[in-house]
Parts: C-alpha cells; structure tokens; sequence
C-alpha cells in the first residue's frame, strides 16, 4: 500500500469554529488523544496561525507560547505542527516556535502569492526546520499556475507543498488535475491537499488527491473547522485505508480521538448549511459570511446573490470592502447612496 | 445535460431520525417548499413504509391514510411517492394509496430477494400505478448479482429498479461498478441511486451513480435520516448541475426548504458520529445502533468488534438476535452462560 502522512490540524483551523477560544486543558487532551491515535502531525495555534490574535480576527483564548507549550507537552509520539501567514506571523514568531520544539512549519500564501512566503521560508530552511507552503484559495488558479508556484515555494526552501481548498469549491476532478500539475512540476517534493466540505466533497477529493499522489492529507476530528467544516478525519483515515493507502494511524484510538474532541472542543460538529454550500459553488472565503449575511439583510437583498457576484469578482480575504460594494450594486443604490 | 431525476424521502427516511414522529403539519409545510423547489418526486410514509406503523417498529404520529392526504394537498408540481416493504406493506395499503393519489410506488426488498416483490409489483402494474424496486443492503451483493435481481424486478413489472446502500459502506467504484452492471442487465428502464453518508461519501457516490447511468437520484434535506443520514439533497443538485446533470430543481427555493426542514423536522441535522462510520465501514444496518450499544456496555464489550463481526457474519435486519450472540462471544460467555 502507499504511504500517506496525515496532517491533523484540529487545533488550529478547528479554532475559527469557536472564535480561538480553544484552552489549554482543551489542547492538551485532544493532543494526548491524538498522540495516543499516532496521528502524524498535530497542529496547533490561533486559526490564523502565529502572531495573530488580534481585535481584528479574534483574541485567542491562549497566547501563542502557552498553547505550543501546551501540546509540547502532550506529544510523545505525533510531531508538533503550527501555521504561519505572513503579514501576521514574524520571523520573531517563527524563532519562538522552534524554541518550543515545533517539528513542522506551514507558510500560508495566496494561490498566486508564493513570493510573500520567501522570506519565512528561507528563514526556516536557514534555520534547519521543516517547512512547508500551502497555496490558499487554490480554486482561484489553474493546474499550470499553481505548478508554477509550488516549483516556486520548492525554491524558497519548502520541504513539502501543496494547496488548500479554502472555498470549498472543488469537486474531485478538479483536484486532480490540480495535484496531478503540482506532482509533475516538484518531483520528489511531498504534495499536500487540505479540504473544506462545502460541497459534501471533502473526502471524496481527498482520496483523489492521494490518488493524484498527494502525500500530505489534511484532516480534522468531525471536519472540526468554521462553515462547514474540513475534511472528516476520522471518515478519511478508513476510507483512505480501504482505498489502498497505508496511515499507520490506530482506527479505535483515532474514534476516541474524534468522540473527545465532539464533546470537549466544540458546541457542535459542522453542518453543511445552506450558506456554506452557496459559498462553495461561489468560490468564496466562508469568513466573508456573517458580514454578507448581515449587509444583505439591512440592505434587504438575498445574500446568496451578493456571494455569487462576490466569486464572479474573485473577492478574496481582506477585502471586504468589496461586500459594502455589491450589496449596494443589487439593492440598486449604489456605493455613493 | 444528461437529465437526472430526484427523488426526495425527506418526509420517509428522514422519519427514522425521529422516530416516526413527523405531524401533518410539518409534512405539509416541508412538502409545500418542497413542491416550491420543484423537486420531481416527494415520497411521504412512516420510514419502514406503508402499513409499518407499530410498536415494533414504532408508532407513527400520523396514519397513512392522513400523511398521504395532507401531503397529496400540498403538491401541485411534483409527484407523490410513497414505500413499501413486503411484510409489512399489504395489497389493501396499496390499494388505499393508489385512491389517496400516489403517483410513484417504490416497493423495497433485500438485494436478493426480489421475488418477495413478485405479488406487490404485479398488483400495482395492473392497476396502472407506477412502481418501483429498489435493492437494499446493496452492498451485500455482487454487481452481477444485483443485475440479475433488477432484470427480474423489471419481469414483474418495476417501472424503474435500483439500489440502496442502506449501510452506507459504498465507496464511488463499489457504485460505479453496480450501477454499471444493472444498467446493462435492464436496457431503458431508469435505474435508481440511493445513498447514505456513513463514509462521507454520499454525494460522491451518488454523481459515480449518475455518471454510470442511474437516471433517479435519492436525497434528502441536511441528509435527513438515521445515524449519519442520507445524501444531502440541496447539496446533491448543485454538485450533479456541476457535473453535467440538469435536475430542473430551484436552487434557491431548494436551499429554502432544506432550511425549513432544518428548523421544522429535525432536532438537528444528522452528523457522522463514530459508530456510524463503523457501522458502514462493518457493513452492517445501522438500526441495530441502539442494540449493538446497549448490550455491549452490559458486557463489557467493544461495540465496535460486534459491529465488525456482524459485518463478518453478514447480518441483516431482522436478525437482532445476531448481537446477543455475537455479544455474548466476544466476553467470553458463550450464548448458554
């Protein structure tokens, strides 16, 4: 069977489904969980990863030091993951990190954006860490392009790369023409697919993309992420297994893991709701929602329009502005009203 | 676009997850938006189907004669369908369905035992209404297998014939593969998906089974359904419209009633919790849950090894007394201790 790594990062994309406010008695036993399940990679911190809790995308519950301590702590036999964007983590940030004994570094970057990753990703690979680049948004470039910028990343020193299906907006042939591209264009270099399910695909393209010959699968304890969530861990991990991919991961270990993690990190497990899913055929950012949403209905327009002229306009993170702007547009009163 | 057909159970299977408790209102309202989103077929019953309605089973809270009218009234676009399962269903039910105006009969039977359909087809054919077959517990047989089975459910008259992968243990090849082989055993007779979530799958399965030619595709609202329910509905369409399957269905007055269903039908939307996807990945009937569950906790007892050894020993519904066996093994007891 081939190999696969699983990449759980329940503790860091898990915490946009609860505004960060995962604690360290929280961390911790789902870390030992985890551990106990030989889950690869554990990966924790702010939902934004390193550096960024902040009034601006939420204060976390734990700085960033006391959860890596935290998780440090409870890993005997899972290597310690954590994320970084630049812009919000600094090579300060990074520096600590490794002081805390962080085994594997994710640089996130726009699809088309690799170039914002040099900088961390040569201050890693100087510093003797593994790091990785995962391109956002990844929907939002073709096959090519995205080859291009993980060939790129390969340059800056990443040791695994890949692409994060941040809309939800993939269905299993898109990912494999996508992974397919990026396998051709880096060689040797391990491929990484990340999945959100709002289009109910998340382990379908998963398992396409290890097909495509991903190495690096992405997973949380009951798709434990904002909307509707990412891919399933525990759902993934057997179906990967009857797939013909080898984890290494104990299956009972890994359901106590997820029945853990149900009822102590989260106040439900994620729905596929009608405005996920409506931001997955658009293409856009689910954090865009609530904003969306609550323009919409002071403005009294339906918000599934404003998200499906929002992906016709490519919106990204940040801007948000861009919300204020359409939601105007098709109340029919324009930005100066 | 190939056309594909929907199916909607909502107001049937969804029936499970509440225990058979769905009231006239709620059924007229769900149907109403239903028929709103012009969803093709909206089948109505208590979840084991006509005549079901029992402290074995479970009480219904409505009868059939009056979950049948109330939803008759509510339709003006789509068609009625109701279910039926030889044994518990009579010629009489049928009989008295056919007055209350169902257009769309689906007969049910395990996937090899299609001659216990033979007398209910036969009766419905020759008073004109349109019946169909679906195969349960579909897993259990080979394509071929289920091939011969649906070419003979043709024999006695189904109008359409198909398969339900009742445990949810499917992966899209396990689907494409027996779609695929009825499709070649029964000619232009529309062959019939029906899915459940167990392994994430749902979805994927379903487009596999569109791609290989069933013409009639199950979902249900927020997957309504016991354990981790069926094929979500409003997500299904949009992602088979993707694929290159027109469903003439709204989308947007979809999504409505997939939210009303939400407030209004279910204390929350299913989620794929642990023993669900054992369940699925077992194989086996995720009814005997509650059972399996139970009598392991007195036992001391995994509940995961007897659901993998029921799997083993290919136990189907009906066969409760299975688990007291099976239980008893796996603690050492013996059945005579």
């Amino acid at each position: 069977m081939t190999r696969v790594v699983i990449h759980d990062p329940t503790l860091r994309d898990g915490q946009h489904a609860v505004r960060h406010q995962l604690g360290p008695a929280a961390l911790r036993r789902y870390a030992e969980a985890a551990d106990a399940a030989r889950i690869p990679v554990v990966e924790v911190g702010h939902g934004n990863g390193l550096g960024a809790s902040s009034l601006q995308v939420g204060l976390a519950a734990a700085a960033d030091d006391e959860m890596l301590s935290t998780v440090r702590e409870a890993l005997r036999h899972s290597r310690m993951g954590t994320f970084m964007l630049p812009g919000w983590g600094t090579s300060d940030d990074l520096r600590r990190a490794i002081a805390h004994g962080v085994d594997v570094f994710r640089v996130g970057v726009h699809a088309t954006e690799t170039s914002l990753a040099e900088r961390h990703l040569g201050f890693l690979r100087d510093a003797g860490a593994e790091a990785h680049c995962v391109l956002m948004m990844s929907h939002m470039a073709t096959p090519g392009e995205l080859a291009e910028q993980a060939a790129r990343a390969v340059g800056y020193g990443a040791q695994a790369v890949g692409i994060m299906d941040s809309a939800g907006h993939f269905l299993p042939p898109d990912v494999t023409a996508r992974i397919g591209a990026i396998v051709g264009a880096v060689g040797t270099t391990p491929v990484i697919f990340h999945g959100h399910n709002n289009l109910g695909m998340a382990v379908a393209n998963s398992v396409a993309a290890a097909e495509a010959g991903a190495l690096i699968i992405d997973g949380c304890a009951r798709g434990f992420g904002a909307g509707a969530g990412n891919t399933q861990l525990e759902v993934l991990v057997p179906v990967l297994e009857r797939s013909g991919f080898a984890t290494g991961i104990d299956l009972y270990a890994l359901l106590d893991a997820a029945d853990l993690a149900e009822r102590e990190l989260m106040p439900a497990p994620p729905v596929t709701a009608s405005m996920s899913i409506v931001s997955g055929l658009a293409g856009v950012f689910s954090g865009f929602k609530h904003r969306v949403v609550e323009l919409s209905a002071a403005a009294g327009v339906d918000p599934r329009d404003v998200f499906f002229e929002l992906g016709r306009r490519q919106a990204v993170a940040g801007q948000e502005d861009l919300i204020v702007d359409v939601v105007a547009e098709l109340s029919g009163r324009g930005t100066d009203g």
